[in-house]
């Protein structure tokens, strides 16, 4: 059970443009400063402009911004949104390959257990896991501490695309 | 964020047994029963065995049946063996690509959420999961209910192989 690199960048991109607020900042920058695929990044980034967290300006002082309310917007509706949270195959009707489903007890034990798991993430908003921003700032501007981390994990830009 | 088919396939196992405990069982009855890949239910089995939650006898009249201390275990405890719950790539410094990890609040947020999680999952046993024998018997033997539900996932059995 892991959450996809999908929802874990998705976060990582929120917590960059909450600690650096003052202007706009291209999806090439957070994605050499995580050291992650600058054509997942841009797909990700795609997907929360779309959803109304970021705002996007095209051009040459483009960029990305945070939408006004994204900061108070809980963990939890990031995850909802960028996951599938169908645990196992009962959860859903269409799905289900299960024949006792009907009569099982699993799937409501299940059930409950990704409420909690919920309820925990929803007490936490995008400004609480921003809240040491010159601490961030430090890591993500060291590349050799990031080298140290995991010294294959530089991103290789591609190319003009997916530039936001 | 889904859980494998690898802890699916353990829990009805499982419930199989708990709710047939006259007798040992093949793991082709229960991939039969369930419509499910008979070499995949295998492995899963195999993993019950040496994990010491099913007992198993080979030969004509062999086949599984449950440790006695299995019907009280948590079902918390199966995830746990079943699953890798490393939820996001911070939670573990061998595989850590994250630069901001040491001084982000996200990891203990979803350390939390994953604590919930359990602490729901280890308020019910398997004996607790699986107590309408009757019914659920009663959908695991009726062909015409499998097909309806999804007519595509009978179990076809490979030959000898994987047979417990």
């Amino acid at each position: 059970m892991q959450l996809t690199s999908h929802t874990d960048h998705a976060i990582r991109i929120l917590i960059y443009l909450m600690i650096n607020p003052e202007r706009k900042i291209s999806t090439r920058e957070i994605a050499e400063s995580y050291g992650i695929s600058l054509n997942h990044l841009t797909k990700v980034a795609k997907s929360l402009v779309k959803a109304g967290w970021l705002l996007s300006a095209r051009g040459g002082k483009g960029g990305l911004i945070l939408a006004p309310h994204t900061p108070g917007t809980k963990v939890g509706d990031i995850v909802r949104h960028t996951e599938n949270m169908c645990l196992v195959v009962c959860f859903s009707e269409k799905t289900n390959t299960c024949p006792i489903a009907a009569a099982c007890e699993l799937r409501s034990v299940i059930h409950r257990a990704r409420q909690a798991f919920f309820d925990v993430l929803d007490t936490v908003t995008i400004a609480d896991i921003s809240r040491n921003p010159v601490e961030l700032n430090l890591f993500l501007r060291s590349p050799a501490r990031r080298s140290a981390i995991n010294p294959t994990a530089r991103a290789k830009p591609r190319g003009k695309q997916g530039k936001a």
